[in-house]
């Protein structure tokens, strides 16, 4: 087998991969939302389908107490190493719905970009991977190195079983690394390997003020606001410049070297360009760091929803009975999610005042996560990307979180590799998400050229 | 005509009231909503029908750029005074539906009190007026006292047309003192005559930080979070000791005498039971001042609602494009409702940082009021509820806006009975609304008895 057969095999079957890539985007597998539950089963079982058909083994849906977990292998490249796989068939939300410009199941191509929920995040990074093992088969009849997937269905509500299951299945999963395409490159036009995530930390705030809704003319000044309340309360999380402050927050960070500070300086980052594309009126961020090094070095405190009273059209003079927010926290290395929730929960109790009941609930947490870039699989994944994408690739990190990354770090002690070909403005968790069909079809040829080169280091 | 005669009608005729009731709560006239437009005319139509049913004359419905207006009257008591009428048949919205204990427009009568949604606020207490102008055609034939009615569709959105409606009908109108039915009695079992309301501005606030809803992994820590943005915005506006902070705001606020103030003192007012059964922690309110104090003689800031980012079920990590935040101002006299939504813009324009587009938005507005409670209606008034009810009436103010209240002092210069007898504990504009049948029926006694002690105060 040449890795050219296997590129004009790809190159050849560009449409058919659109067609086949719209019907995999055409299953709402909303994890979130228990109303798609069987959507996001039938998305497992077109998942196990497909691995069956591009010519992968021992495919199965492994079940876990939540979403099951698509497996299937190629073992027979004796001598050579073995890819574990990961990705995700499951999808976010698609609320605001309305600012869809074409319906988030139905992909549609516009300007060589497919648009669906799920294009970049993940399903169309997934499908790159088994296309290039399809390629493989079909042109050489092997792979040039040993590759277990595993597909998960929980990824977007925080990966819940996965940790329990790669523990149980520790096994099956024996490889000597992992790989992973569900990250942007750092910009159009520049290709790029991840070696940092953030972790996470999610949590709901309900606040309650009274046993129902209450008259605000009748009853206002007399009982606390819940919605107030609440307002009070976040507004107490950062301070002006943007640092968080519940107490013992920064312990644990561990503090940019000056090192990766001037590496991250000389990236092609063009902040004007950023902030005109995301059509912020002014960015703003943590006093005494960049862009950047907020977005990789820093953690954050985000409010992500808040609902309370009323809040259709027109006017409703109401004190609301409750008030809600769901907020998260980004984390970096050496910061512990479990710990981070019990030091927000704390602080969130401690400015509470005693006018109002507040529960706080712990969604879900994830670790961050850091490489060594030096290592032979990141260099590997470097000259696949040079082959895909015709130049070689930045080295960055990234401000989204991949909790599994760190969960196969510490229990199978593996590597990681991240090979993401999405771009930071595909919406991924936001209306009009898409993913650039140049980089999906190079991402292909890329992921064969990776499956060679990391088969080539040896057993 | 004699008074017992009627009362006897009164009493005979119980059950019926109800039913007939039921069939005016049946409809659900919520002017906020757009989508019940065509229930707030078919509302009107009834309204009308029935005005027409009790012998009231010139019955019409008459346009406005809102909703119309309902009109009726009877004019042949010579040489007796003009009561003008006033209350509404519209309703708030329901939501949240889910908490009503038997659906909103299927009025059901539980251990003596009606539940609906405007059982209370105002369908409730306009049939009283209705049922007592027949009860005293019916038996009599004729009526003690002059009366024109007017019910608008509007109340519940700030009369909007009703300022210009009274403006351009000044003549038609004519009259020697309005009557309202639209307020609570201080307590069950204590009656009362309110002779102040507090006015109302209305505003909307819209943050927005970006284009679109972003991944709070890839972008948090660059952007400013609109939902925090408005959190902090909103704790801006009232110190720890609930006091408001918009530069200003209580320059206007005539102080309550040391005589007014203890008068409040005397009233039967358990604090303890009032919190109980608002089942609030605590009570909460502007340091300084009592509770009644701060629910009839002070202005206040209130959150009436809340909505940014994702609000479902589960976790979505996001940072949202826009939140919104919709609050108004209880103001007393002798605050500019206008004024005070032009310091509170002023001062939310201020307050917020140059990251976010900031929009206001006035929706709407109502003046503060307070009549002299020697004047003789009021006295007439305080003498007819003791009739109805077997006990005399204290005199209080109430928390609530009633905006047209101050539109028929300044524009027609009449003065104003609030003759309501609605309880605190009702739940008007929360579920599971109610009125007291007890007080419904006394009610429609003591109105009757109201038209016969304003008759007899001559022309």
């Amino acid at each position: 087998m040449t890795l050219d057969a296997v590129t004009d095999f790809i190159h050849a079957n560009r449409d058919r991969y659109v067609r086949e890539l719209t019907e995999y985007l055409a299953i709402p597998s909303i994890s979130a939302l228990p109303d798609h539950a069987a959507d996001v089963a039938r998305c497992a079982e077109w998942t196990a389908a497909e691995l069956k058909r591009v010519g992968l083994e021992n495919v199965r849906l492994i079940e876990t107490p939540g979403n099951p977990v698509v497996y299937g292998d190629w073992l027979h490249a004796e001598g050579a190493p073995t890819i574990l796989f990961y990705g995700h068939y499951d999808v976010q939300p698609v609320d605001p719905v309305g600012q869809w410009e074409s319906p988030p199941f139905e992909a549609t191509v516009r300007q060589g970009e497919i648009y669906a929920r799920g294009a970049a995040d993940d399903k169309g990074q997934i499908f790159m991977h088994f296309k290039a093992v399809e390629a493989c088969l079909r042109e050489g009849g092997r792979l040039p190195v040993n590759i277990r997937l595993i597909l998960e269905g929980e990824e977007e509500v925080g990966s819940t079983h996965l940790d329990g299951f790669v523990r149980e299945h520790e096994d099956e999963l024996a490889a000597d690394v992992v790989v992973i395409s569900d990250t942007p490159m750092f910009d159009r036009g520049v290709p790029s390997i991840c070696y940092g995530l953030r972790g996470l930390t999610y949590c709901q705030i309900d606040v309650r003020g009274t046993a129902s809704d209450l008259h605000s003319g009748s009853f206002g000044g007399a009982v606390a606001n819940p919605a107030f309340v609440l307002a009070q309360l976040l507004a107490q999380m950062k301070d002006r410049g943007g640092r968080v402050k519940i107490p013992g927050f920064y312990d644990d960070v561990r503090p940019l070297s000056d090192a990766e500070r001037a590496e991250f300086a000389k990236l092609p980052f063009d902040e004007r360009r950023y902030r005109s594309e995301l059509e912020a009126p002014k960015l703003f961020g943590e006093t005494g760091f960049t862009t950047l090094e907020r977005l990789w070095g820093r953690p954050t405190f985000e409010v992500n929803g808040v609902l309370a009273g009323f809040t259709g059209e027109g006017a409703k003079t109401v004190i609301p009975a409750t008030a809600m927010a769901k907020v998260s926290m980004r984390l970096v290395p050496d910061q512990d999610p479990a710990k981070i929730g019990e030091l927000f929960e704390a602080y969130a109790r401690k400015v509470a005042p005693k006018t109002v009941d507040v529960t706080v609930t712990r969604m879900h947490t994830g670790k961050p996560w850091m490489t060594d870039f030096d290592n032979p699989f990141v260099r590997a994944a470097g000259r696949a990307m040079e082959t895909g994408f015709g130049q070689a690739p930045v080295f960055n990190r990234e401000g989204g979180s991949i909790p599994v990354v760190a969960t196969f770090q510490e229990v199978l002690g593996l590597p990681a590799v991240l090979f993401g070909v999405g771009l930071p403005d595909e919406n991924a968790h936001a209306p009009n998400e898409k993913l650039d069909l140049g980089n999906f079809h190079n991402g292909i040829v890329a992921s064969a050229a990776l499956y060679r080169e990391i088969g080539a280091l040896g057993g």
